[in-house]
């Protein structure tokens, strides 16, 4: 007799070395599929951090290694759920470990949908990973629906509904999306552990030995509420040193720029993209399947960057021999509400000395929440952390946590404004004799990093 | 009065962060502006590791920041030699403090010549890494050269004698090249960290605290011979279990047929390539300037195999689907020597499925000298590792370590024959009711790995 | 022609393997005739974090380790001050290399005056660690004082007012004495390491990369801002989890009142402690010389609880039996303002089961400033963290970062009443037939870890 | 009804934090009640690794520390083996976790008879820590008997037929003891982490991946040979670099001397004994009983030796200075087939500038076999390490390691002579006067750290 599908279990666990997480044990013959498919596979080609390996030189790892983590931080929060707090155990509230399945494919493709430099090319192209990692959820056409469908008739939407969070079981859904969450969890240890900076580190070991579930979602024992305090600090302190760094930032106006550009040169000079950049067109044309979109990744724009260093318009030779050799924009912080007009001095001054402001400055602003409890008048809503007494009340975290507090609902991040590094280094003013005075009128506008009349 | 560029000190040390290394310091103008030419930023779009990534997703890591991390084993050596062995304080055999800039440059521009895939690239279009290194050194159009011409009239041609081990001092060429160097050293650790084993650690502190120059170049004091040691098992450790993995050369070999087949179909239908792969065109032509060379990355053969996915050629098509989707050849051990009819058998079953032997079988054999001392008859000259006495005097390492001695000139590896995974993977056999047993045969032809008759 | 001892640098370096910082490095002949001194020595015998032990049972490091790490953090903050701030570089706020010595020796030797479980210790016997390590430093019998007068005469003297801070360089009093020194940066490394707990790490690589020196003492580079913060941030961490642990206090208490019940038997019956504690006797007698003071180590006093076993004073042998065996007394809670009835009927209840309640209940309350900048009207003097702008100009640490400035003044910590585990825990109570219902009624004033009505 | 204690389970897991094994989890009551017992708790004030915490200072751990860490990783061995080699799933060879419990106990207590200093004590005072384990595990009166006892009957013996190897299972009796198991493990790992050196760090998890039981004991899978022959290679180096260290030996044979001549001493003149170390009385009179023998620990013999500094012998009371102030004797390696009349000669040298031969010099030979395959003619049995292939044979491990091979059966160690630094420090020799020359021709005795003639 054979076991159906779903129920397969690998004659032997299968597992993948991984230095955040020591392995990556796989039991299920479904989720070895998963892995194997193409569109999983596919993420190897897209790094997980972006324009920010330019800063950080060691954060190369791909969205494949970080969708692999989200897969195992969840499996082993299965794992402790079903060991100690099951249904069994602890009736109404405790965990259902036929939700496993569900749970293990949800982490690992909640990232699916993911394109190359996601942030940038989705605001020029106007797509959506969180559309897309839905749309290829439920597609009969892609490897994935086709391993999902396998299992049971509905489970690739039941999938999708896990990542659109109307899934019926909210455990599920905050395992893989709260604030305190896998994905969370991993991106933070793994940006940590390839970036070289220690500050991202928390203590997952102890965090997985608090976790529990309860009828509402996923909430922490009392006793390891400074954990889950180190975590939320942790967190903090990557987006203001990692994810908010200026000069990735400034790489990312680079690119910006760069697509925008050719998407401009696309509606005017369209013939010489047909051969340079074919897997990029129906996205210049705005008229993409998904499959188009399947074929993208960080080494496709990258190429065709290579291929437009010889194009013959300026601007984008440039900027893509700017974006390939790293030549990122350099910047300074800015006060929106009272430097408006100051900043059209800088780009005025920036056009004096020969550059267009349209492809040569840039506004950039960053800003995270580290952690919010409900505020029921607010827009988005977030799922506040919660920790459970011994009598099984439950504690919102920042009640208990004066660090927590401090960051609760305090957006972090600064505004600023960019512009050529020519501006401010001389070795690169070639035209100095000429425009020496406005160089250092520039110059004159930045003090200690920031912006001064 | 302006300081001449050679001996131009960064105002401010410059850093940047590295998992390895914790810091990479810079402090010479020199070493900034070669890390930002172009010829070294194109190194971060090259894989380190090639296909290994593909057997262990964390090692992503790129030949930039390997680059980055020799440069600053070397410095560090320099460091010590000249704070504690500087020729003013030991005398003869002492450091020479003037030679530090030129180590350095050595030291960061070792692997400049790599190109994507090197190991394969370089065996189907034959090129040669070092001889293109020296040639990015000594062109006159390289961002490369221009810098180094600017310390001094000779300097590239200097810097790329220590490549070619022409130059005068031994002690800089074996800090870059020896068989205990910092580019040993730096792989060694890196690889380890990304990988994730801890096998290939060792204790580069330590190392480093023992190493002294003399005048046949750079030996290691006697009480750290341990460290010594435990260094060359790291390294057959990384061998045996990282380098030579069965997995990442069954996407080698992919990889290699797949090349092999555009080079062949260049020939015979060259115009379909010339809009998909337009900077691999001189290689397929085999007309390819330093320049044409210089253009490519991992990306770019990425990106034509995406391209290739469209073409009409069934095996060019499939050979690149199976590279980027990571399905690769199977494998098991034989013996050279006296199995030869029985893979020619082997190769026929496989022809009998329906697979062309050409493009999907391979032998591929990984071998490696994990140590070797001093051999008055060996075709290939190693520098051997020599510990100082007390008195000065130098022994050889395998002369006092027992287990360096069992690895020395002990070649580590194996034979293995590569086949698709279909014929021993009844899931994937779509045509097992017509060649049922012909795929059992095959099958009982293995056993424990190992090819029987 | 010798050189002065001042001067006298070993002929080769010496180093001790050192898991928290690698190694320590010694150069100076001085220093390392100071560790190897008897008052150095004996550090070795007490244990750095005393009760903690006995929670984290991988704690059990000594003090001498961390007088190593003091020294040297110490002596890596003088190199890179050497190299990047000296006076000669940055004149006036810059650095005095011929402070280096000095420097040295008080970090090494801040805790020479610890003894045995001291917190407690001083409690009973009204002996101050402080006055004792100017003691040890200033008087002639002792080997450390033989060794720093062998430097210059009145050097002695110079190093115990860096302890009493009256030593007229800010800038050395503050490597050893600040709210960010060698000794805080050190402890908060090393218990981290010892104790396996993870968020007591912070980035010491970073910190010694922006700290500077300045005219009035030691500042840090803003753009260090974040590293500074996380130190923070560990050092609240570690207080809260690691040194406020309700269990090692449980343990303080019972060796509190082992103590005083020696001390006023001593008073009493004081024949019967003559042969088993002698080592003891000055202190019991409140009589006792430095030299008395330095024969003390855990040992002693832990071999003298063994004698103790067999008096026949029921209360010192049942306190000794505990102690030796870890039966720390458990704790709840309470609120002082409004709970002191309470806890007379709690004392009440214990005593009705048959404990002894002044040897058998505590209260005990641990709290911790973990930062404040500079209040004119408070009683403490504390120097605040000084960030250092582009332009020289300080800012204090919590006007920048809002974790900081959540934590500044705010008094962590908590208030505790302690009492025997028999109360709690049925199978302990060998006269529940008799007392149940009292047991009862005690166990019911405790809720959620409380004490409550 | 209630469960029996056998089988009684914490309601909630109790966990150590463990800076090796980041937590210790204990599931059984009675575990829990053996750690808290007094004969466990004891080994709290023994440490690891006597006096080699004299030379590597960070290495202050204790045998308590030791023991939870083996075992924890019995636990996860036998959680493994559980989960995926029981007797239900792989039938005879595989694993009965009803020998769980009895595992657990066997691994926490096969230390539980150590006693201080236990290699120099056992050889002065003819104990055996190995017995002395087994007496207090089948003792009536010890409280680790009791618990075990309550079990069930003859529980306590079957606990010390593991400790002598005649238990049944022998995958019982490996797990505990054999070339490589969870003790060996454990204390390589831990005394790695607490001396700071890495190269004694091997890969646990890995090893626990390919560990499997099979009838006649422990083996390992094939595809684990690297991880095992790293092991074999971390513990070869341990021995040579920390375990043999010269000036540990020399603190070894200064205790050694120290506790020889209080034994001497007692024999003639007991009375000034009597006062100053009770509990070593019953050791010195030659008759003690279990209960003396637990009353010992490493404080107990330093506080005699700290009272023994006021003795009227000159030479014990020196010794007990030179071991409290950690002076040890210098060696040099020698030859002992050659070189027996030239120890003659250095010791008579040693005499004549005033030091007694007898108890300040000394001969010590460390040796050990880092790993060894059966030897049928051989005198001790060694269980040698089996690695099992796909196909259930087994393959003993010198016969796939080129590594392991060259280390089989080779003896490692060295034969030293030790004397006193004085001897060779010439700021040491007060009587330099008198004897210069006789000085000189000790030290022409020894070169580069070798005896010669």
């Amino acid at each position: 007799m054979t076991v159906s599908y779903k129920f397969q279990q690998l004659p032997m666990e299968k597992v993948f070395r991984d230095p955040v997480h020591n392995y990556i044990h796989v039991q299920h013959r479904v989720i070895l599929d998963l892995i194997n498919s193409k569109e999983v596979q596919r993420l190897r080609r897209i790094k997980q951090l972006g324009t920010a390996s330019f800063t950080f030189h060691g954060a190369e790892h791909s969205r494949f290694a970080h969708s692999l983590g989200v897969y195992e931080i969840t499996r082993r929060i299965c794992d402790i759920f079903q060991r100690n707090y099951s249904k069994e155990k602890i009736g109404a509230g405790g965990w259902d470990d036929s939700e496993r399945l569900i749970a293990l494919c949800a982490a690992l493709l909640h990232d699916i949908g993911h394109g190359p430099y996601s942030h940038t090319f989705e605001h020029i192209f106007h797509t959506d990973h969180e559309a897309i990692t839905v749309e290829i959820l439920t597609s009969p056409d892609t490897e994935v629906y086709q391993i999902l469908n396998r299992v049971e008739e509905g489970f690739p939407e039941k999938v999708a509904s896990v990542i659109t969070k109307t899934y019926h079981n909210p455990q599920v859904i905050q395992m893989i999306s709260s604030q305190i969450d896998a994905d969370r969890m991993d991106y933070l240890l793994r940006d940590a552990y390839y970036t070289g900076t220690e500050y991202g580190t928390f203590d997952l070991t102890r965090i997985l030995r608090v976790i529990r579930p309860y009828e509402g979602g996923i909430s922490f024992a009392m006793n390891g509420m400074h954990a889950v305090e180190d975590y939320i600090v942790s967190r903090y302190q990557m987006y203001v040193q990692v994810y908010f760094h200026p000069s990735s930032r400034g790489m990312e106006v680079v690119l910006e720029h760069l697509l925008n550009r050719a998407h401009e040169l696309y509606h005017t000079e369209q013939q010489s993209f047909l051969a340079t950049a074919p897997l990029l067109l129906p996205f210049l044309k705005e008229d993409f399947s998904l499959d188009d979109y399947l074929r993208l990744d960080d080494g496709v724009l990258n190429t065709y960057f290579n291929h437009w260093l010889d194009t013959t318009d300026p601007i984008l030779s440039d900027l893509a021999k700017r974006f390939l050799n790293r030549k990122p924009l350099k910047s300074c912080r800015f006060e929106p509400k009272t430097q408006e007009n100051l900043l059209i001095t800088m780009k005025e001054i920036v056009e004096t000395v020969g550059f267009n402001p349209v492809y040569y400055t840039a506004i950039n602003s960053s800003f995270d929440l580290p952690y919010d409890f409900y505020r029921p008048k607010s827009g988005k809503h977030r799922t506040q952390i919660e920790l459970q007494q011994k009598d099984g009340t439950l504690l919102e975290l920042s009640k208990v946590s004066p660090l927590v507090a401090a960051l609760a609902g305090q957006i972090q991040g600064d505004n600023r404004f960019y512009f050529p590094k020519e501006m401010v280094d001389q070795t690169l003013q070639d035209n100095y004799d000429l425009f020496g005075e406005t160089y250092q009128l520039f110059a004159s506008h930045i003090r200690n990093g920031e912006l001064v009349e």
